[in-house]
Order: C-alpha cells, then sequence, then structure tokens
C-alpha cells in the first residue's frame, strides 16, 4: 500500500524542551497521516515517546494534537529511560542542554540540537564525545533555520577548499536594516517595528550587538576550516551605530548595508579572520538581495566557485523541518548499524584580530560646522597613514556631517583614527563604521575620486 | 602533525572518465598536499588507481600533474579490478555509463556519478540496485554543479513536505536570457555570444529547447515528491520562440524570463506537474537575481517555507567539487561500515498534462496591421474561454504585433487558442508564450487593466 509506515518498529525520539521548536517538531510528528508520510519518504519511522518541559501547563501544550501525556519535568529521567532511541534537544542555553546531552551521547544515543549558544562554546568537545562513543551529532537548525548549510559544509563540501564563508544570518537585524533601508526608518524606529511584530526580542541586545551572529560565525567557521573556533575568538560589532544617513549613503554609492559573520582565510591561510560587523554589499552581490527576516550563507570555495544558501532563518515551523531532517538521517544511520561521525582530528589555528585586516572603510563623523575642522579630520587620517578615498560634507544646522571613504586600510590603523578623532573638540561623534565588501581595489567602487 | 593524513589505508577510487570533469577531480586529487588536506579534513584518504578514458594520448591527460600510468581503455576492466573501493562514474550518457555502474554496485562498490541523462532514464531502478546491495549511489554533481541539492533534497528536507521546487538549472540557456535581457540581444546574437564564449554546444539543441533541463526536473522531482519521474514524463519547451520584444515587455511590466524546471504538487496533491518552460518570474523573487551562466534552485516547503540554494551550475571544477563531496561520504560510509541507503520504496504518481493546468499566460502575436485585426484575434480567445487581461499593439512597419497577457487560464484552453490563431489570414506568427510565476490573482500583475 502507498503511504504505508515502514514494517521495522519505529524510533523512538525524546524530544527535551516544548517551546516554538519544540512544539513544531511535536506538531510535525504527532499526526498519524503525517508521520506515515514522513516514515515513507525518510524510509524510517519516528515516534515521540517523551517531551520534557518547564511547565506541565505551558500554553502550547493545550493545542488539541498535543500529546499531553507525554510530557515531563524530569529531562534528565527521560533521556536515561531505556526505551529512548534519539534525543533532541531544544532547551537552548548551556545549562542543563549540555550535561543532558553529555548523558545521552555516552549512553551511546544519538541527538539532534538547534542549540547555537552551547555549540559555539563546546561545540568541539561534544563532538569528540560523539565521535567516541560512535554516534551522530547532528546540528542544522542552529544556523540559518532550515537553510541547509551544516550539512553540506560537513558533507558536499568536505572536499572543497573553502576561502571564505559570509552569512546574513541574523533575521532580526536584517529586518531593521530592511526597513530602514527600503522605508527610510531610522534605528530607533524599525527596532520598535520589528518587536511590535515579534521579530525582536523586548531585550534585543544579543540580536542587535551582533553576539547571536558571532555565535553562528564561530559555528560556521569552525565546520568551513576544521579547527575549532569557539565564540569568544569572534570579533563581534553591531549594528546599534548604524544611521539611516549611512544607509542612504550607501544605497547611493550601489550598496546595501548588512549585518554579516564572516569567517576566511586571511591571505591565503591558514589563518584565518572570524567576525560580525555591518558591512557596505555592493548592490550586485547576491547577499545584497536578502531582505526582512530571511538568512543567506554564502560560500567561495576553490574549485565550486560561489554557493548560496537561502532561506527563513527563524522560526519555530523552519526551525523544526531541520530538526526533522537530522532526526531523519541518524534514524537512517541506527536501523543500518553505523552512525558516520565527521571527522574530529581538528588542525589549531591562529585567529588574526581584526586590526590585522585590510578593507575599504566607510565613516560618518559629526562635526561642528565651523572653518578649518575638515583639515584637523583629515590631519588625523593622515596622521594614522588611512588615505581618503572620498569625503562629502552634509549641512546639519550647527553641526556637519563628514561621510569619508578611504583606501584599503587596516583596521588598527582605522581604530587609531577614530580614537584619535572623539578627542577633537569639532568632533561631536565618529557613528557609522562600515567596512566595504567588494572589489579590493578601491578604484572599482562606485564613489567618486 | 597538522594536515597528516589519516593512518587507515585510503579508499581507492576508480574514475571512469577523463573529460572536463574527470580531469578536474584527477587534478584536485592528484597534488600529494591537497590530497593530505582532503584527509584532513574529510577524516579520509582518497586515492586514484585508474582512470579509463576513450583516448589514450587525450589533450587533459598531457598535464604535467596527470597521472598517465594510471589510464586505461578499459573501463569494464577496472570497475572489475579487485583493489578498487568507489567506482566514479564521469563518461555520461546511457551506454556504456548504465552497464558500468550495475557492475559496479552488483559487486558491492559504492557509486558516484555526475550523468542527469542515465539518471532521469533508470534513476529508480538504478537506486534500488544499489540498496539491495547495500551500497551508496551518489549524484549530486547530475543537477546544478557545486550545488549542494541532491544531498539536501535526500537529507535535509527529507522530513519536509515540499509543495513546489523550480529551478534555473541550465547555465547556458539562463546566459542567453540574461544577455537578451541585459545587452538588449537577439536571440540569435545571444546564442552565438554563448557559443563564442564556450558556454554553448556548437549545436545548442539539448540545452536551447529544454532537453538538458526536463532531465534535471525529473530527477529533482523523483528526490523532492518520493516517486519515479523519468524524462519522457517533463513537459518541455525550450527558449528558441522567446524574443527580444518578450523580454523587454517582461521587464516593463515587473517580472525577467527565465527557462524554469518546475516539479509541483497540483491543487494541493498528489498528482505532480513536472515541467520545462520559460516564465515570467517577478522581480522580487529571488530567482529573478540569477544570471547569467549561474543556476539556482528555490523550494517551498510547508514547515521550512521557500529556501533558495545558489551557485555555478556546470563547468568542469565545480561539477568535481560534488563528485569529492558524494566520494568523501561514500569513503565515510566504507569505513565506518555502512551505507546509508536513501529510501526506495515510491509511491506511483499521476504526472498531470500542462494543458490541465491553469497560469497567466503571457502571448505576443505578429499580425497585418489592419483595420479589424484586433477584434478577429479577440474573437478567438472568446472561443476558448481564455480571457484577456490586458493587450498592448507596438507597430512593425505592414505588420503589428499584438502583445496580451491573460487572466488566469487553462493551458489547453491557450494551446488551443494558439492553434486556431495560427489559422488565421491576418497572424503571421505566434511567438514568445511564456507563464507567469507569481501571485495567482492577476489583479496583483503589474500589468493594467
Amino acid at each position: 500500500m502507498p503511504g504505508q509506515p515502514s514494517q521495522e518498529p519505529a524510533v523512538r525520539v525524546a524530544v527535551l524542551g516544548s517551546g516554538n521548536v519544540g512544539a513544531a517538531l511535536v506538531e510535525l510528528l504527532a499526526d498519524p497521516a503525517r508521520a506515515g508520510e514522513i516514515a515513507r519518504r525518510a524510509g524510517v519511522g519516528l515516534e515521540v515517546v517523551g517531551i520534557s518541559t518547564l511547565d506541565l501547563d505551558d500554553v502550547r501544550s493545550s493545542a488539541p494534537w498535543f500529546p499531553r501525556h507525554l510530557l515531563t519535568l524530569d529531562a534528565k529521567g527521560l533521556v536515561e529511560r531505556d526505551d529512548v532511541d534519539v534525543v533532541v534537544e531544544l532547551i537552548g542555553g548551556i545549562d542543563p542542554a549540555k550535561s543532558l546531552i553529555e548523558t545521552a551521547l555516552a549512553a551511546g544515543r544519538p541527538v539532534v540540537t538547534a542549540n547555537k549558544a552551547l555549540l559555539a562554546a563546546h561545540g568541539g568537545p561534544l563532538a569528540a564525545l560523539a565521535a567516541s562513543n560512535g554516534v551522530d551529532l547532528f546540528y542544522e537548525a542552529a544556523v540559518a533555520g532550515a537553510i541547509p548549510i551544516i550539512r553540506p559544509l560537513r558533507e558536499s563540501l568536505a572536499g572543497e577548499r573553502i576561502s571564505r564563508v559570509m552569512g546574513i544570518v541574523n533575521g532580526t537585524t536584517n529586518f531593521i536594516l530592511t526597513s530602514m533601508t527600503e522605508e527610510g526608518r531610522e534605528y530607533d524606529e524599525a527596532l520598535a517595528e520589528a518587536q511590535r511584530l515579534g521579530l525582536a526580542e523586548r531585550d534585543p541586545s544579543a540580536d542587535v550587538e551582533g553576539r547571536d551572529a558571532a555565535a553562528k560565525a564561530a559555528i560556521l567557521a569552525s565546520l568551513a576550516f576544521g579547527c575549532d573556533v569557539v565564540v569568544d575568538d569572534v570579533h563581534c560589532e553591531g549594528i546599534t551605530g548604524v544611521r539611516r544617513v549611512d544607509v542612504t549613503f550607501a544605497e547611493r554609492l550601489g550598496y546595501v548595508v548588512k549585518l554579516l559573520a564572516v569567517a576566511e582565510l586571511v591571505d591565503g591561510g591558514p589563518d584565518l579572520s572570524v567576525r560580525v560587523h555591518p558591512a557596505m554589499v555592493p548592490k550586485s552581490h547576491p547577499l545584497a538581495v536578502v531582505r526582512g527576516a530571511f538568512n543567506a550563507v554564502f560560500i567561495e570555495g576553490e574549485a565550486a566557485g560561489e554557493l548560496m544558501l537561502y532561506g527563513r532563518g527563524a522560526g519555530g515551523p523552519p526551525a523544526a523541518s531541520a530538526v526533522l531532517g537530522d532526526l531523519v538521517v541518524a534514524a537512517r544511520h541506527l536501523r543500518s548499524g553505523a552512525a558516520v561521525p565527521a571527522p574530529t582530528r581538528r588542525v589549531p589555528v591562529v585567529i588574526r584580530p581584526v586590526e590585522d585586516l585590510t578593507s575599504v572603510f566607510y565613516l560618518s563623523i559629526d562635526v561642528l560646522d565651523r572653518p578649518g575642522v575638515l583639515a584637523s579630520v583629515a590631519r588625523v587620517f593622515g596622521d594614522h597613514g588611512v588615505s581618503i578615498r572620498s569625503m562629502e560634507q552634509l549641512g546639519l544646522g550647527d553641526e556637519a556631517r563628514l561621510v569619508f571613504l578611504t583606501h584599503l586600510a587596516r583596521g588598527g590603523a582605522v581604530t587609531a583614527t577614530i580614537e584619535d578623532l572623539g578627542r577633537l573638540d569639532v568632533v561631536d561623534r565618529v557613528g557609522g563604521v562600515l567596512r566595504v565588501v567588494g572589489p579590493e581595489d578601491p578604484d572599482l567602487l562606485g564613489a567618486g575620486a
């Protein structure tokens, strides 16, 4: 009979966490018709045998389809139950997620998790623990929601010499920047709108300060370059300093402003740069069209050339879809009697500080509108060897705003320039500092000489 | 020592075919430094032990790095050698590729192939043969070059209810259409340019008539919907009828013309439509920005939402990169002692003819410039119940061109309309017929009423 579930017993799944993603996953698996369809397409049946929660009366579990009889407050007990084959960890955070995953792996149970914070802090040791126990540890949902990015990096590109991974991996900040670009909003207005739409938390700092993106950058860097990068290795600048004027000016030069997570070989390697910062992306670049809450990861490889993987980066159902894909593969591996852990022998790596990297920079500087100001400001650039490619002055009442594009400059020299500019009496504020993505030769930039 | 190859013996690879892709793959594996790096990152060493060719003096194998001592004219003998662990088939076509792959699978050897023609004709039986022998059959390079699309569909989206897969999967035609759009070239000029640049064959028919894309559509449909679709099931229209005027008109309405391979559920399923045809894609759609020889596949799933996978669709190195990814996974499976074949229990499926599908249509019709012509033409539309949403007339000397957009219309009714129009004395030619992708409600179209 078409659509008939597998005759083999179903793989028994423990779901830790009943939040957005956990509830979406349970919904996908709770409907018998859909579970049968998944079983047919996946070649293996999946049965949820327990769901841990912090609150037995959680509103999500009151849905009519929710199997309330499977709920338990005892996550550790659930992981250790004899009738559990695979553990799905959707609690998030370090504790108790880490010890629950360790318990499962040590007991020889494959784990699927969406926990980016945990992987960005302890991914290497957890992968080693999985490998030494011969079980799978999958985490497709930890980066960029439903977009297949972890598996392509682990498998499809396993033989590829990757030179750079560059992603828009935080939907909240991309929504805010898109709103500033397309609706002409100031940062605060755009943030308020994102909060109203449920796309930003009441405390948005993890998103807007780039820490969420930094965790994902660490995970991507570790996979792309076969080394252990943790979140503390990632240089991180957020979007709180980006102003409408910066976005408008970028637009006029043929760029859009995006918060990028970048992991790349420096000067051909082996040293890496791993960082998160707002950047001017040429409108012709595939990443430029990634709007609103969408995510995308752009990969440059020696043989593969340029690749981009694009999709919904957040939300319960997209993340649940990614978890389900991992779960199906883990279940197939269980049925065929073998896990296929990714290699864990990783090379030590040097992460180069952003001060060492060269880039074209955009800076906007608020100054008092007085004669001689430009000379003072320009002298500071010169003192640090930062060559100015173009400057434009915009009036602002008593103040003026100077908008600079540099030639290629060392990050450290630009940082020192900004510090010294801040000490000038005539400088009110150094806002919007953006790195420019694109042709390394600044003469190819759209700006006039 | 970092970069040290695996201490286990390398997995021994037979490469069938020494063309573009075969030579690029051998180049990736021939350099000891690079092979060591691959071994480290992949967790497994790969060693080419034989390369079959049709011509021992082929120019590609004269490169200094090419291991000429591994060449053989005897492909079948190579497949059967005792010291071969994995077979890579890069010959292309049905014979002798099919029997070589069958021999390898029957002998329990995993196979990696890039052979879209073979898979689009015999993919189901070959997958079944692989599964019954407990070995892997991988073919990431068969669709869209280095873009990871086969593995995401087989694994990451294995639990996803996919409603539609829509791809730009032929770089030649996308280059021609991009050139017509951006350079204002006529079809013939754009084709000639593609041929000059080596992006089109001297006989371009397989590309421009859509047959190459149709093979890929069959492969994508089979994976996305868990059924056996073969190339003969795919309705196929090419781009030879697309004229500059069509592209210009589409542009003015906010669309770009693309050759799409589409596999989708009809009316929510389970019936499918699988087809290749030129279409008007809204400029705001992610596929619209796929320019030149690039490829992309856009996937719509119930939980995952919208995904797009983008990259270089052709060329030796990108295809070799995809083959290498497959090879690494097959080698890891060999080392861990288990293949993980995808499920082969597939449901019978009904492929609905395009005549049954509704779409908004664009048609351009060359007519004699006489009074009453529009009335005659409009009557034919009316006779077939095809409702006209907008019409524009462009003068052309003695002739005029009428450009129509319909409301939603059945494909069969439009086909009948075109046939009857062809019988009118006043109609010179019905050119450019394009389906419009996008809002199903034609009042959302950019065209005026």
